[in-house]
């Protein structure tokens, strides 16, 4: 064991309650993006973050007002000639529907077993305040030095499709300037399997409208005659992908970057069971591209889904309604190298052509970010990986995520880093979803193998 | 002119003040049967009816309670060796929904022009009413007798496909029988223009309800894997019409009478014209059997509806999720000889046919009515027609409509009861939409027309 990483060590177990009794205090903060109701809460979040910040040393600590909600950013440049990492995460949370299903209230965060339940508990408050503490640790167990030049960018939206980040990013790009980022926003594939995260999906979200009577219907009278728009919405979707699960837009799958053999073999070697997925889903069979494996079509294939269809009647009881408009949200997982632009000109083209005579369409993207394939073989990965396997006693596997973190994309694309994407949650964590939990092993592991990373990327 | 309608026609015109106010106070008791909120409303408005009744000397009345809303009953039965009318019609009114919509609020009645805006003006209240101020204009203009016997029957639950009524005519033939029925909850071609209602579509109301995963997933992480219920049910519902308005169930076709070449005739004849039609709709083009005139289209060929689509989410934003669970309520308006219960297992037996792997689906059949199609030749119809004559000065129009009477199926049925759907309702009324009204000249038109067909009846 590096003399440093037996520092880490001791200083965490030496001060892990109180770790935990910090976290528990940011997680009281029922900080819900979405819900304009909590926007105190958001500030207040914001506020407990940057005076922890502050508490450890960093300096320049700001909470920075926005469109929306507040960014905080803190720094520490004092390590000349050492290389600078930019360290992101989100305060913020999703809303807690349907409360009824916690077992404990979701802002009440309570110790069961070895599990920390709560919202936010590993999406993203336990995760960013490991790195967090891992500063902490690396200044008290150094003479308030730090390995590397760190700065730290935290923001309260990420679970709002909130854009003050994305801004901010774009008109700050000096501020921000860094070799490499750390975000701790990813998973493990199970308990002692340490993950880094090298590729992302990219997603691309839309809202489908279809008009057809100026007003709603009654199809008594004009059922027979009347277009229906909840029907040519059903016959659009129903046409944009087939019942095998294949994406039936024209040049959809064009600039799919195939995986690589190598990649598809290193892969077959990841031990994620079906049957566990079935369960962890709940659900008693899969449905997609069958030629295809389970993780490339989790993590390599471009998917569309369908997530609403509002318009017409859906209360109790029966209304015979034919609904004037009727609305869709759709979105689609985009994979190397399938440009978000191209794909919309495309989807839009198809839905167009799928819609039946009588009504219109009109198709909206609301949301885009870019999907990210890092290199496995940079400076900073190689960092993480050592970290992680000093800290589990094994060579972490590589991994993509079928899920979005567009700020990643945008650190590639605005300010030219790679990011290691070295995450703590596990497949049953129940993000955004009730019970949310973090597996606290993970986090005291995350806080040692942040330390670990720095410590070795300062080297 | 008879002198009887003299005395009519001078009695309502004496009235007609009073009687609107009446009307209103009716129209002011938001009596919605779909929403348990409103119970209460749905008691007041059935004893208003009530005390009507009451005040022109009917016998026996009572509000009848029932395992629903209650039913109104009142009857006259001194007319000794004359003919006994069964009136029906409803209290009850549908939801309001889309409230800001309305011009004037829906619970507000309110006079602009020529026309009395608010819900149930037309759809129901104000049509029973006529029928109920007939009674009373005969009542006042011949010493308290009556030219026929009536029995009034009135539900709460039309609206609402409540089984009150036919549990209640199921149980009490001896109570409820008659020589003819009389409905007024139908409508007219155009202003000017009588229609008698000879032909009614059936209905068969289902809910398909189709499951995939046991809780909603992130399309992130199970997008590519998951089955998606909402897009199976774009399946199915794609599945079960063409892009041209065919039902593609097999044999849902073989029982549907053809329309006879006479009948055929007399329709062309008929003054509804394509462009008004559009226009009243709202819609730029019409969809359906192409190869079907738009009068068959609406009175004569089966149709099929969804009307709503519920399951993930349709709120403000982005939300990637792939719900549990997806429901559609879809309806189909039945014609002879469709027979309800057959096309409930064509229909389930298509639902399942098109459901994809995955994912289970169940239909429910939650409501049905049977059509109607009446000999237009029987004494009672004949009294009617001499009736809207010498009030419109021209002969009725002998129309079908694509709408739903359920219990006038069941008059059949159980009663053997011929009905008179004599109404007075126009096209641009808005039935279950916002800004419902009702033509004032109909509502006085349909006193005298009523009143002058059970004088007629009684002669």
């Amino acid at each position: 064991m590096p003399v440093h990483a037996a520092a880490t060590r001791d200083y965490v177990t030496e001060h892990q309650q109180r770790f935990l009794d910090e976290l528990k205090e940011l997680l009281r903060i029922p900080s819900i993006s979405a819900l304009p109701e909590h926007k105190t809460d958001i500030e207040r979040a914001a506020e407990y973050v940057a005076a922890q910040l502050r508490s450890i040393g960093l300096d320049q600590v700001e909470v920075i007002a926005t469109e929306g909600h507040p960014l905080v950013y803190g720094e520490w440049l004092r390590a000349q000639g050492r290389p600078t990492v930019l360290i992101y995460g989100h305060y913020d949370v999703q809303p807690v529907d349907p409360v009824e299903l916690w077992e404990s209230p979701p802002f009440e965060p309570t110790v069961r077993g070895d599990n920390l339940y709560g919202r936010g508990a590993c999406d993203d408050k336990g995760q960013i305040f490991a790195l967090i503490k891992a500063l902490e640790v690396l200044m008290r167990t150094s003479d308030g030095q730090l390995p590397v030049n760190v700065k730290v960018l935290i923001e309260g939206e990420e679970e709002a499709g909130g854009e003050a980040i994305e801004r901010y990013v774009k008109e700050h790009p000096d501020r921000l300037r860094a070799d490499a980022a750390l975000v701790a926003d990813t998973g493990m594939i199970a308990p002692g399997i340490p993950c880094i995260t090298y590729g992302l999906r990219g997603i691309l979200y839309t809202e489908v409208e279809v008009r057809g009577a100026a007003h709603d219907l009654h199809s008594g009278t004009y059922g027979g005659i009347a277009p229906n728009p909840l029907h040519a919405l059903a016959i659009i979707i129903a046409g944009l992908k087939d019942a095998q699960g294949h994406i039936t837009i024209p040049g959809f799958y064009d600039t799919v970057r195939p995986v690589t053999t190598e990649e598809r073999e290193l892969w077959r070697r990841i031990p994620r069971d079906p049957q566990e997925l079935l369960q962890e889903m709940g659900s008693s069979d899969f449905f997609g591209e069958e030629e295809y494996s389970l993780l490339e079509r989790m993590w390599a294939r471009p998917t569309l889904d369908v997530h609403g269809i509002a318009g017409g009647f859906t209360g109790e009881g029966t209304k015979t309604v034919i609904p004037a408009v009727a609305k869709a949200k759709i979105s689609m997982r985009l994979v190397p190298d399938q440009d978000a632009e191209e794909i919309e000109a495309l989807f839009t083209q198809r839905v167009r052509d799928l819609c039946p005579k009588g009504v219109t369409v009109q198709v909206q993207a609301v949301h885009c970010g870019g999907w990210v394939l890092m290199p496995p073989s940079s400076q900073a990965i190689a960092a993480a990986a050592a970290a992680l396997q000093e800290e589990f006693g094994r060579e972490p596997v590589f991994i993509r995520e079928g899920g979005s973190v567009p700020i990643v994309a945008l650190f590639g694309s605005v300010l030219q880093l790679p990011t290691v994407l070295m995450g703590f949650g596990l497949p049953d964590d129940h993000l955004h979803a009730p019970n949310e939990k973090f597996y606290l092993p993970n986090f005291y592991s995350a806080i040692r193998s942040a330390a670990g990373f720095l410590q070795r990327l300062g080297e």
